[in-house]
């Protein structure tokens, strides 16, 4: 079989872009609803009798065989129309391109990272007095095509599900049955989802990040003053969404800022994110003290501009918060936070993110960039965990998620970090309550500082819970987690184990369409059909090569036993032949007890008809051939 | 650097066997206490004025450069003269080795794996009348030196944590401050803890299982008949306890069972459990209705006489709950289940592991074999999580458990399997109800299905909740769960998952020294001592080579920045800033409001003193180098 993920090379003067097309194993790319809503259809064998599986689907135009991708051009503009049929934005010069942008500063800094070659359009904002953001709408009662994609693309298969029994502990979340684009209007009217999409990134699929919507996963890539390049930022971003990322973060400090972005921005689906006091670093020089409000101002403006969905603003670190953190184990360990709490410290002023957030909302509202108030606090240590610095931060993340809210700008809030299991849920009891169930989006946490190297593992185990517990994004941990820059691999590492950690909040809340899933992929894998079980998987590619390594053969991928227990220990084919023969008797009950909950049984009753039972069985089922199966230890 | 992990290889005539020795990178090993109880010591920089840190140690003689390693001759047996001292046994001839027990059917079912050639003891056993298990000392009120081993070994470094505030959520449990001999008698007594320790395997080091002690992991060995050989299975034992395996179970299936466990025990110091239907469904040529009592009962001495630890007993897969598995999405996935449940459907009638639970345990107290009681009903799949069938089997184990406590016999209860997040808790709720509090022993669970491949990681999550809530010990899940078996690579990141699923479970049930660890390797990360994060990882290797891929050089070590953010972005290095500045006013108050809980604040105050603090500041900050640290995302 040729390998599905193929490589698209593109050389370009000053760069050679590869990026990984084509289907993913197994899937077929579909178009459902009169938006043409993007989701893949997994097909399983044709004896099998079952339908096909819908999935939800961030990989965009890469793995659609009918799309031909040119990096150098960027995608499609879909949603350019819509924003346009509004009414309310103009297109003007927009900002020109400084060398500070790309932290030219001084001898020896020029590039490296070749122009993005189409930047043609003149950007968008509002027209003088409008607000564009989707809130905006949904307040005036709205229903933006953009809530129309979500409602299609939140359904998935829930349509077909009506009789499917829900079975969840939502914790107080208020999930519907199915999505309906006026639901979805009500959610973000009430801010409590939000839909990145800035009207200069039309490329964008609209999604909801809410917590009565699927559970959602960030990655984060981006350049180092260390290391990297953009060919590889831009391969990772198409390779995180190809695993499932609803959202990329380019967090990308050092040289080339600028044209880094562009490079992502054009080619990306799915919103993109930053923190735009990076930038705002580079352009004095990496001195924290010579940040001022019109040089951050410039930023935003210049990040809206290219098409920037959601901006990461630590306006919770306050002067009055900064000592708090003194006592700390770890201090503090944002970036943006630790920026900002030097620049207090310098001025011994209030923060001008802080003080100028109602300037930063008008910028937002112009072109629909949302809030991800950032918790430059966050404890970065279980020992630091739930402490008053946090707490501090995020009840002014509340007090400013009201004053975004006044101007109709969507907002979520960013969350830690390292908590212990016992102190995740408060984080989210405080946040609904202090925020007003604005769309919480956590990094984790991390339920142990003492794994470095397993990061993703420590991380996942509390992405799961808070996610369960109402979280509505997670961001991605990778294995190389405060050791160094994750590679590709890293990067799909994360992803799987951030979307798994979301499935299983999924699960646990009790999303109507969650199990379908796990069912179907339960029901091949009792009925050993191999294909369809690598191919219902978050990674089909992986469960294959592992399978593989023991039973490499191709019978092997149709064979009734697998290698953990050879041809003779089959749990699973045993199981069929209970099935089987329960079945053939037609009264299940007769010469068995049912059990009770609580195992007491009356088995003298059931000792009459065991004789005549042995010899139905034998009847049946004789001369079983007694397979192999899924091991489970034992 | 040399390899730390350096090889062992011992070339014997039919095998060659590797085995791992040496020091655990950056750890030393001590032994404490007039029982010379095993810990490892992790000595930090001398310039850190950090005290060294004890960690509890599985790794047995291997990792200790004083003892030399003879896998031909087996470790030593230091229990023995503690168990002779009793005066309680009595050595015998023993059973005749029969070529069966190693599968040898037939024709051309000879072996492949050399003899252990130092089977030289007559095996052990009670005198008439005598029962040697811990827990019949416990009950009579001795403490063994297995109990009073155990105390030093939980206690680490706990008594000079007096002062060391308790933080957690226990969900009833009884953790002490400390841990007395005393205290692991009346865990022992009361059946709310084991300690497995077969007369027979008198080179393990003494560890008690149970919820008011640290959590444990086990790792799943094993040949199959498709795959695997003996040299491998060593290795592998060798290999999981180096990274902290607490137990080890042999599965191995198909040939070579007897020989093939007979080197591994010897070579372990860690108690090794087995299911032995396993290896007496072989002795039946593979055909589960030719079980019977007399072969199980032969099967069960010739391992007790080995030394087996634990056995997994499915005496709870009774015939009345067979029906009830038919309706499941998966049926029934234990393959020891299955084996019963095939016989009981066959011939129709009661298990006789039900029947002759008695027996059994008559067997289980002449060698102190512990139970561990199977759940040959757990789920399989989400589907099937919590049902009729895995309850009902569960308060058969709790009565099974009174059974075998009524002969003072060890017991601890298996779990599942495949359960959503928000059902976790209910299987830890009802197995503290029916099997009174004896230990809880979870495979994962796993709180979804869709990720095989990353199966570690959805088990990893259900481990490190069910762990919280109660569990004692955690059965390791590899990647290649449900996909094949596991090597050596698998068996490392299986093991590495599941201590740190356990050590998050100590951490959130407020265990008292299991913070320790987390905040000192945290200072190190603060304090950018590389080398010493590394070394209090559970993975030192793997977090330095992670860290050298992108910063290889050997003064990087040192540094004070890392390659996530590189020289210029570091929040720790600007926390340390903060940290100092607060420290130098000595009255933080000064100029700051303390932040209330609400973060209500009364900024106007403070505006008095900011200038002043401004200039106090730059007085004992100025030009402060701007390093890097560790990136957390933003």
């Amino acid at each position: 079989m040729a390998d599905i993920n193929s490589k698209l090379e593109i050389p370009l003067p000053g760069g050679h872009f590869d990026v990984t097309t084509g289907p993913i194993r197994g899937s077929k790319k579909i178009h459902v609803g009169p938006l043409g809503v993007a989701m893949r259809e997994i097909h399983l064998e044709p004896g099998s009798g079952e339908a096909p599986v819908r999935v939800y689907d961030t990989s965009g135009p890469y793995t659609d065989p009918d799309v031909t991708i040119d990096i150098a051009a960027g995608l499609a503009v879909k949603r350019r129309d819509w924003i346009l049929a509004r009414g309310d934005v103009e297109d003007y010069a927009g900002r020109a391109v400084k060398p500070e942008d790309n932290g030219q500063l001084g001898p020896d800094r020029s590039g490296g990272v070749p122009a993005f070659p189409n930047v043609a359009r003149r950007p968008l904002r509002a027209k003088a007095g409008m607000n564009v953001s989707q809130m905006h709408y949904a307040r005036r009662g709205i229903i933006t095509p953009e809530m129309e994609y979500v409602a299609e693309r939140e359904n998935l298969g829930r349509a077909m599900l009506k009789e499917y029994a829900r079975d969840g502990q939502d914790w107080g979340a208020a999930i519907p049955d199915y999505v309906t684009p006026e639901f979805v209007r009500e959610e973000v009217a009430r801010g409590r989802a939000i839909i990145p999409s800035n009207i200069n990134h039309p490329e964008s699929e609209p999604m909801a990040i809410g917590r009565n919507f699927l559970v959602k996963i960030n990655a984060n890539i981006g350049n180092s003053a260390v290391a990297s390049d953009v060919a590889s930022e831009v391969d990772k971003m198409v390779w995180s969404i190809r695993w499932g990322a609803d959202t990329v973060m380019d967090l990308s400090t050092g040289r080339n800022i600028h044209d880094t972005r562009e490079w992502i921005i054009r080619n990306s689906p799915v919103p993109i994110g930053t923190v735009p006091i990076y930038q705002a670093l580079e352009k004095v020089g990496g001195i924290a003290e010579d940040l001022t409000w019109e040089v951050f101002r410039d930023t935003l403006i210049e990040q809206a501009e290219q098409g920037v969905d959601y901006f990461t603003i630590h306006a919770g670190v306050r002067l009055p918060f900064v000592p708090l953190a003194a006592k700390r184990v770890t201090g503090i360990v944002s970036r943006g936070g630790s920026i900002m709490a030097k620049w207090c410290l310098a001025h011994h002023k209030e923060s001008f993110l802080y003080e100028r957030f109602d300037e930063i909302t008008e910028i937002m509202k112009a072109y629909d960039v949302a809030y991800s108030l950032g918790d430059g606090l966050r404890p970065g240590s279980i020992a630091d965990a739930n402490d008053e610095a946090q707490f501090a931060e995020l009840y002014t993340l509340g007090e400013l998620t009201k004053r975004a809210w006044a101007q109709d700008v969507q907002v979520m809030i960013e969350g830690p970090g390292h908590v212990p299991m016992h102190k995740v849920k408060e984080n989210m009891d405080k946040q609904l309550e202090a925020c007003g169930e604005a769309p919480f989006y956590t990094l984790g946490p991390l339920v142990t500082d003492i794994a470095p190297g397993y990061d993703h593992i420590t991380s996942g185990i509390g992405a799961a819970m808070i996610g369960w517990y109402g979280t509505a994004m997670l961001c991605y941990v990778t294995p190389k987690e405060h050791l160094g820059l994750p590679d590709r691999d890293d990067v799909k590492v994360g992803v799987v184990t951030y979307k798994l950690a979301a499935h299983a909040a999924d699960l646990a809340k009790g999303h109507p369409a969650a199990k379908v899933r796990d069912d179907a992929l339960s029901r091949a894998r009792f009925e050993f059909r191999w294909r369809d079980q690598f191919n219902l998987s978050l990674d089909p590619d992986t469960a294959e090569q592992y399978h593989d390594q023991t039973l490499p053969a191709e019978g092997a991928k149709s064979a009734h036993f697998c290698s953990m227990c050879g041809p003779k220990f089959c749990s699973m084919k045993i199981s069929q032949e209970v099935r089987d023969f329960a079945a053939k008797q037609n009264q299940p009950s007769t010469g068995f007890i049912a059990a009770g909950e609580a195992g007491k049984l009356a088995i003298s009753e059931a000792e009459a008809g065991m004789v005549r039972m042995s010899k139905v069985f034998k009847e049946t089922g004789s001369e079983l051939y007694m397979g192999a199966g899924n091991r489970e230890h034992d």
